[in-house]
C-alpha cells in the first residue's frame, strides 16, 4: 500500500452543527489511527446530488494517487440503492450509487457493490449509513485490504444526465448555469472549447456582456471569465452575481456570434 | 501513553469566522506538534449547553480508547465556575464544569479541578480559557502527563437536568423535541424502548403520523422512524421537518396508544 | 528543516462549500504527504482584506515556530498585484501583496516576490491562485526549499493604513470598531494601555457603560472589558452586541474621562 493511501475525504451535505462528520472521523480514526481525514465541504445543499458531483470533478484531480474519496450525499439511505466502491487509475471513491459519481465513472477501472458487512459496524443504522457503512470501509480500505474484499464486482451505475450546451444551427451556443459558488460567481456548463471563434456577446437575464475578462477584477461590472476549471464564468467585479442578476442554477446563458460586428471588422 | 491519546477533538460554540479555533490549535500543536486535531462543531448556538451535550453524547461512543475531548461552551468564563477534567474508561473529558459534560458523568473513574496554571499559557485571560486553559491542558494531557498533575481530585460535578419522557396512565408517553439537525430532523428524547408495544400514534403540532418508517426516503410526507442515535425522530421526505412544522426545541410529542386500531385487530 | 515546518496554516474568504480549500489541501498533500494543514478560518467576508489581517494578527503568535502561514483573500487575483512570502524569527507568511499581511510587516527579516514558476502548478488559472501558486509555494517551502528559491528579494510592502485611536486635548480617547466576532462582540483598535488611568466612562451609539467588566458573565446586560487580545469589546451579558446595538464596523467608541466623578473622589 502506498503511503497516499492514507489519505481520506469527505464531501457530504451534512452540516457542520451536529455531531455526523465528528462520529465518522472516530470511526475512521477508530479503524485506522493513521488515517489523514480531509473535509472537501459538509454544506452541499441537502440532497443535492449534482452540487455534489459538480464538486467532487472539481476537486479530486488535485490528490495523490490512491486517496480515498468518501461522498455521502444520500436521500435514499435505507432503501434498495446500493453502495459503492469504484477504482480509478488514480483513486478511489466510495458513495451510495445516486449518481454523484457520475463525473468519474468514465475512468473506472473496477467497480464493487460494497455488500460484505465484515467490514461494517456491527450495528447498521438505516439512516446514517455514513457512519455504519461509508466510513469504516474508507478505513479498512486506507489499511490495504483489497477492493474485491469488500462485495462483488458490479457493471452498471447509475449517472446523472449531465446537462450539455446546445448549439443551434446559426451557431449560438445555450447553455446553463449549474453551480453558483460561494462568491455568487455564476458557473456554466459552458466550456472555452464551446466558445465560437469568431466575436460573441453573452446574454443571462436580459443582460448582455460584451468580451471576455481575464480576472474577477477586470472588465464592468458585470463580467464573463473562463474560470479555474474551465467552464465560463458570470460574475460581478467585487460583487455577487447570483445576487446581482437574481440568477439561479439552471439559469439560460446564450452565447451568440456577433455576426454584425464581425462585418464591421471585415 | 497509547498512541490513540494523540486524538484531541474540540466542540465548541465559538463559529469559524474569527481565530479562535485556529488559536487553539497553535497552542495544542505548539506543545504537541504529534496531536491530532479533530473538529466536531464550531456550530454550536452561542451558550447552550444543553446542545454542546447532546452533540457529545451522539459522537464520543464512536473515538478510539483514550480520546481527548475539549467541550468549550463556556457563558461562565472567568467567573468562579471550575475547569475539570473527567476520566471514563474509555475518553478523557476536558470543559467548564457548567453540565456539558452531563452524558459522560455516570461513566466517570475520575475528576479532577483543573487548578496548576503549570500546565496553562503564561498569560490567562479572562475571557477565552478555550485558548489559555483549556487548549493547552489537553494538549499536555496528550503528551501522558498524568491527569492528577493538573489539580485536585473532586466529587461533585454539575449536571443538566435532562428531560425524560412521561408516561400518563393511560400508557400516552409525553416527550419533547431537543435537538434539530441541519436537515430539519426533529430529534426526540423518546427512546425506541420507550415506546408502546402495542399499535401507536404519534401526535406533534396537530399532526398525526400513523406509523413508524424505516428510513427518510419511505413513509408520507411527514414521518417518523427511529434515527441512528436511538431516538424517535420526526422528518419530512426529501424536507425539512422544523420548517413544515414550524417546530422548535422543546416541542412536545405524544406517542399515543392506538386502542381503537388494536380493537379492531384482535 | 525542523518539523514544526510541516504545519501549513490557510486563512482564506473561499467559504466552505465549493471545492476550493479541498482543492488547495489536494494540492499541498500531493508535493508534500506529510503537511500538516490547518484552517484558520475560511469565513472572512469576501474581499475583506482589513478583517483577515485582524484574525492573522489574533492567531499567527500562537503557532510552533516556522510554521508556515497562507492567507488567500486577494481580490486583486490575476492582475498586476504581486504574490508575496514574508520570513520573520518565527515564521513564514505567503499572501498576496495586497495589505493582508500589514501585521507582521515589522517584523520581517526576509521578502520575496513569488515569480518562479518551477514550484507553481503547470497550469495557472486567472482565477484561483490559491490553488495554483500558493498552495504548491507553500507545500515546497514546507520540504525545507530555500525561500531565495521562490523568487527575488524584494523591499517594500502594501500595508494597511491601520486605523489608530485619536486622543482629544481634553483626553478623551476616540475609537473605533475593527470586528465583530461570532458572538457579536465588538472588538474596538482601543487598547488597554490607550485607557485613561483615571476613571472613565464609554460611550457607543448614545449608551454609556459606567466601568469595565471582567467577564462577559458580570456587569450590566451592555458591558465592555479587556478582551483576549488587550483590545476593548463591548459586549452583551448571554446576547449578542452588535444586534443590540445595530453596530458595525467602523463604529465610533469615544472614551471619555470622567472628571466629575474624579473630583468626587479627591
Amino acid at each position: 500500500m502506498s503511503v497516499n493511501n492514507r489519505i481520506i475525504t469527505l464531501l457530504t451535505d451534512f452540516g457542520t452543527s451536529d455531531g455526523y462528520i465528528g462520529a465518522m472521523k472516530g470511526v475512521i480514526l477508530s479503524i485506522n489511527p493513521n488515517a489523514i481525514v480531509v473535509d472537501i465541504s459538509h454544506e452541499i445543499q441537502p440532497q443535492n446530488i449534482q452540487q455534489a458531483a459538480y464538486v467532487l470533478d472539481t476537486v479530486h484531480p488535485y490528490y495523490p494517487e490512491s486517496t480515498i474519496h468518501v461522498v455521502v450525499v444520500d436521500p435514499g439511505v435505507g432503501t434498495e440503492r446500493q453502495a459503492v466502491m469504484l477504482k480509478t487509475p488514480g483513486a478511489f471513491f466510495i458513495a451510495p450509487d445516486n449518481g454523484v459519481l457520475s463525473p468519474v465513472v468514465k475512468d473506472r477501472v473496477e467497480t464493487i457493490a460494497i455488500t460484505n458487512p465484515d467490514y461494517w459496524l456491527s450495528q447498521v443504522s438505516t439512516t446514517f449509513h455514513g457512519r455504519d457503512i461509508f466510513a469504516p470501509v474508507a478505513a479498512h480500505l486506507s489499511l490495504g485490504i483489497s477492493p474485491d474484499r469488500f462485495g462483488e464486482i458490479i457493471s452498471s451505475l447509475v449517472t446523472l444526465a449531465n446537462p450539455q450546451p446546445e448549439i443551434e444551427p446559426n451557431g449560438t451556443v445555450i447553455g446553463q448555469v449549474i453551480h453558483i459558488d460561494h462568491f455568487g460567481n455564476l458557473i456554466t456548463n459552458i466550456k472555452s472549447d464551446d466558445l465560437p471563434q469568431i466575436d460573441f456577446f453573452i446574454a443571462i437575464k436580459s443582460h448582455v456582456i460584451n468580451r471576455l475578462s481575464s480576472s474577477y477584477a477586470e472588465g464592468d461590472e458585470l463580467l464573463a471569465l473562463v474560470g479555474s476549471n474551465g467552464y465560463l464564468e458570470i460574475g460581478v467585479r467585487y460583487g455577487d452575481a447570483a445576487v446581482y442578476l437574481g440568477a439561479e442554477c439552471g439559469e439560460r446563458v446564450d452565447i451568440i456570434a456577433n455576426s454584425k460586428h464581425r462585418h464591421t471588422l471585415t
